[in-house]
């Protein structure tokens, strides 16, 4: 099913790793904790069982760096066998604040087509991140004034996305997502009927990755770089 | 200036201490904490410094139970001049997990009053803690079925309040906050000409407090119980 386009009301645009780098920050903090391991376990099983921390506190914590944070600590206890010294919990805490007060890199065309999509279109930024910190990071990048408003969902299944389209009092139809994650920002839309264009980033967290069968038959469009929507929505 | 109860077309509720028990789960945790935490410093010198560490780290890590866990980890490390044990610092970890899984307690009225404004006026709960913590509290309480959607903050300040109001499209008098948190729930919409009731809970957050100075001749009404809400908006 092509995307037709003169339906669409609202755009929602993922952030990280859509309109600003954000992998990028979580694989080198992952590199800064393997560091402060490094004397425990080799960095594979240091990676390994972060991630897996990270998953099994998913349903607690929920995404975002403060959640990140919680486990890397949780998981600096089990895997030096609580040998870990408290100056090195102290950095891991500091890997944290840095990630929160990273710059905001943007990505290649992102104010272009906002700027330009904006007049046309309502345009709202859907994120699974912390409230605050996506806040501050719209902040920092100077786009705020293209968003009519940020919707923080706690994750990005069809049931929450159904739930934004009866908030946003629109049709599924009248939505399209913009994101970087086939799992998150794609796939869930294609069934709720709405519609998804995938901008891939060079970096998927293994968490958001889908196979080939979960994407096979899906109709959704992607793209190579945002400012190819200049196009399609013009 | 009096309440027009005639304009109103959206209610907002405060989730923590307005519907449902929260500070109580937050002062039981500092008991844990100062527990741990007892060789090393008062009970009193603990409680003032990890409420300092709070406040300190509140434009980074914004409110919610995530955030007050990782203060109390580097409180702990500060505090103990860096001596806490690794085990206590898991324990301090399962502070946090339990406060996310404590059952949700409402207080009185709250169904009640619920079930029947729902019929009659648009009704959302709007905080500033954790999305994903306050759905799942929601969840629990059974009382989705009555809330149009939930709206987190980063923060409840006048600015906060405006962006909300254009989000949902209304006028400030069409809007009536009710909650706990003069400072949060009540002061800011007087501010900015909306309506706000306030609901005092037994037990306030140092941070929430506001001298009589801030409030006085502020117009907005205070009453006991929710249920005398049902007097007033019907």
């Amino acid at each position: 099913m092509e995307i037709n386009y003169k339906n669409i009301k609202v755009i929602g645009f993922d952030a990280d790793d859509t309109l600003w780098v954000n992998e990028t920050y979580f694989r080198d903090a992952e590199v800064e904790f393997g560091k402060l391991l490094s004397e425990y376990e080799t960095l594979n099983k240091l990676d390994q069982e972060l991630f897996k921390k990270e998953i099994d506190n998913l349903p607690m914590y929920g995404y975002g760096v403060k959640a990140f944070t919680l486990s890397m600590v949780e998981s600096a206890l089990e895997q030096s066998n609580y040998n870990i010294s408290t100056k090195s919990i102290e950095a891991i805490l500091n890997i944290g604040k840095d990630m929160l007060n990273k710059p905001v890199e943007l990505l290649e065309g992102v104010e272009e087509v906002l700027e330009n999509l904006s007049k046309k279109y309502r345009i709202i930024l859907a994120t699974k991140g912390d409230l605050l910190d996506q806040e501050r990071k719209l902040e920092k990048s100077g786009l705020t004034k293209y968003f009519h408003h940020i919707e923080v969902l706690s994750d990005k299944q069809e049931a929450n996305y159904s739930k934004l389209l009866n908030h946003l009092d629109i049709k599924p139809s009248e939505f399209l997502m913009i994101g970087n994650s086939l799992k998150s920002d794609v796939l869930p839309l294609v069934n709720i009927k709405a519609n998804a264009i995938h901008v891939p980033f060079h970096t998927t967290w293994a968490h958001e990755q889908v196979t080939e069968q979960e994407t096979n038959g899906k109709a959704y469009k992607t793209i190579k770089s945002l400012r190819e929507l200049l196009n399609l929505l013009n």
